[in-house]
């Protein structure tokens, strides 16, 4: 990153000063505490002081939200984003909330209520109120003139909305085009009728993967009756998205989904957040140790057996984490949906199939050495089925979750390794019964 | 998503208009015979057919510049984007690259070749020609003025930048700031002198984290000299974060990484990206094997050793996968650093620990009913040992490949958890020989 227009490299650590943009602030105010952290923000300059607080980790809002007096907390909160506000006011003990709201405006009081009172995961929690207005009989030049007055306060006038007497949205008009009309000409002669609008309600992932399809800035938030009710930007899309891929990447590896940054996490979180996995995860493998426990003649008679139950039981189990992990991720994209399953069960089938006599090549070479052609026969046919229903398991299971409205995600590696094995061990012995001691 | 002011909801499926949204039309495409797609993407406006052709996903870019001709493939070029033209430029064949470029103006090609000269993975790779620059002795009329002749062609004139003479960056001037400004002004009166700026060089995942870190919508891109060659502009950051995400995810699930979409890969495809993973682990998986066989006297002498055998395995690997899991994206998204290991692995001692212990209790009790108490011992110790050691194995890796300047998301679950049973068996049988054949 350069910070100077001639491109040399930032050698010096970014100083506290309200010369650095707030993000990098935000970055060193985390690493302090609370109390140093209180004193270094009220250093800054009002405006500067709660954007850098908006870029914040909401754990550490709160955190230094506890050592702010009433009085600095409301003046950071009235300068905040609309957004940001509400995401705090969300986030503080019903005490804090009550504590706050006597040192805010009237409008910013109202502007917390209304955002604050939309679900979290819905495009209500991420919109925000910084938006521009116009009327559709505005000339272009009176538009202009409005805009000037209003732009320090908004976060995007890139394109502004013409909502009719009621709040209805009509329409909406790039800065640009008002900038190349005729000044004379209204605001409903130049704006573009057909604009994209999301439902209050709608889910706040679909509404960011629809801002990123778009490549667009900002999209308009209207309610059940067309009213506009605020925008949501491609910054808060982006943060959306992103913590949509860390989450079901937790999910894949087994551990519950953690809002916090695991940098700043406590002992106490991360414990709870992976002992509930791997406690029922061991049901799973207890299940498999039962399975071997039923074998346990055959196993007796043929103790070569077990040298190859990791690498078929490990096999089956790999094969699923991949089919699983390229469903669960192509689901979350969009890439595959619903109604694929069929072209794409047929197709893993014929992956799988291949995979697995590849591996029943390999790995049958190896157990005729060992164990002699029987056993090596035994270990090949195993082989290949083990893969094949371990990759037909782990791609089967994110389309079943995601049809019984749960996150495809719990899919995980571990959990799809856990069902190939017991699958494995049934499937092996069996194997190895009918053909050895027949 | 609603496409009407009014709110409805979309019912009907899209049709191949010049009056839906490019995005969507590229969607229709996909789904046709290249031949068809040509037909239907010649039949627009040759500025939304171009704009459509931008959308879709490279492969498909590629298979119908096959089919359409020389003439026609220059058209739809010369309207796109200098970043998607770049892209599509570097896919093509050498002879393919030989035929469309006498097709084109002098000034489209100089700016494929400018552009196209870069390497994959760098800011120069993804950036744009399509950006606005003024000078700083305009003034703030003649500036706009500047604006309204260029704005058509260009991607974002939100922010403009103001170069000197020999093309050196010297500041940017917001659009806003421009129609607030008083009209006789000049530029360098009115513009901000610290512009952050990349490097042409500099790793597109880095430039894309920053303009999501800061909340732009797009970063200048300076050459050695601090010459300005082009911007990155938000939504190619997004697309580059997602694609890295999806990286990450199919490496985790040992899967080659797929640039293409799953849905339309082909089977061979499929079955490459994974082969080479599974059959790599059977080695490790067979490691275990020999490891057991070492143990053969231990074994026939306590069968019921086996039993448990799945579920010591197991829980290491799972403690592994998701402690290697949650360091993967932890280093891809910043929240963890190189310097923190040494905190990382205490913290993760500490947690592994208290997991370990807990499973070794629920774990022992059951042991004990099956096969006495001291075979209930041997599994206790066991898992704890194993669950500890998982764990660390699982945090460590990814930090040890970042050390190698591989990427972390190589330490994918299945890798850990062949890792963690190797493990496993050394540790479980070389206890059950101390404590029951002493």
């Amino acid at each position: 990153m350069h910070d100077d227009p001639i491109g040399g490299e930032h050698l010096a650590p970014v100083s506290f000063s309200a010369e650095n943009h707030p993000a990098d602030l935000a970055e060193l105010l985390e690493e302090m505490a609370p109390e140093a952290a209180r004193v270094a923000l009220l250093a800054l300059p009002l405006g500067h002081g709660a954007e850098t607080f908006g870029y914040l980790p909401p754990e550490i809002q709160v955190a230094l939200a506890r050592v702010l007096s009433r009085g600095e907390l409301a003046a950071i909160v009235t300068e905040m984003n609309g957004d940001d506000r509400a995401d705090l006011y969300n986030r503080l003990t019903p005490e804090q909330q009550e504590a706050l709201l006597p040192g805010l405006a009237q409008a910013e009081r109202e502007d917390i209520r209304r955002l604050a009172a939309h679900q979290e995961g819905t495009a209500g929690a991420i919109m925000t109120s910084d938006y521009a207005t116009l009327a559709p009989g505005l000339t272009v030049l009176q538009a202009i003139g409005k805009l000037r007055l209003e732009a320090p306060d908004k976060e995007t006038i890139y394109r502004t909305y013409v909502v009719d007497a009621e709040r209805r949205l009509i329409g909406s008009v790039r800065l640009q085009t008002l900038i190349l009309a005729q000044p004379q000409r209204t605001v409903e002669e130049v704006m573009e009728r057909t604009t994209r609008a999301v439902g209050v309600e709608d889910d706040q992932e679909e509404v960011a993967r629809s801002i990123a399809k778009y490549d667009i800035i900002a999209l308009p938030v209207v309610d059940g009756e067309g009213r506009l009710v605020g925008i949501v930007t491609h910054d808060d899309a982006l943060d959306v998205l992103q913590a949509e891929a860390t989450e079901d990447f937790q999910k894949v590896g087994s551990v519950g989904s953690m809002a916090d940054s695991i940098a700043s996490a406590s002992i106490a979180l991360l414990y709870r957040s992976r002992i509930y996995w791997l406690v029922l995860l061991v049901f799973g493998n207890l299940l498999s140790g039962a399975g071997l426990a039923f074998f346990e003649d055959t196993i007796a008679a043929y103790i070569v057996l077990v040298f190859f139950l990791p690498v078929l039981i490990g096999s089956g189990g790999n094969a699923g984490s991949q089919s699983s992990t390229l469903m669960v991720r192509a689901l979350a994209t969009g890439d595959v949906e619903m109604k694929d399953w069929g072209r794409m069960f047929f197709r893993e089938l014929g992956v799988a199939i291949l995979l697995g006599m590849t591996m029943a090549v390999a790995i049958s070479t190896i157990a005729g050495f060992r164990g002699g052609h029987q056993v090596a026969l035994v270990v090949a046919v195993s082989m290949l089925l083990i893969v094949t229903a371990g990759s037909l398991i782990g791609m089967s299971m994110p389309f079943i979750l995601s049809r019984f409205r749960l996150d495809p995600a719990t899919a995980s590696a571990p959990l799809i390794a856990s069902i190939a094995d017991i699958m494995g061990v049934v499937i092996y012995f069996s194997i190895a019964r009918a053909i050895l001691l027949h």
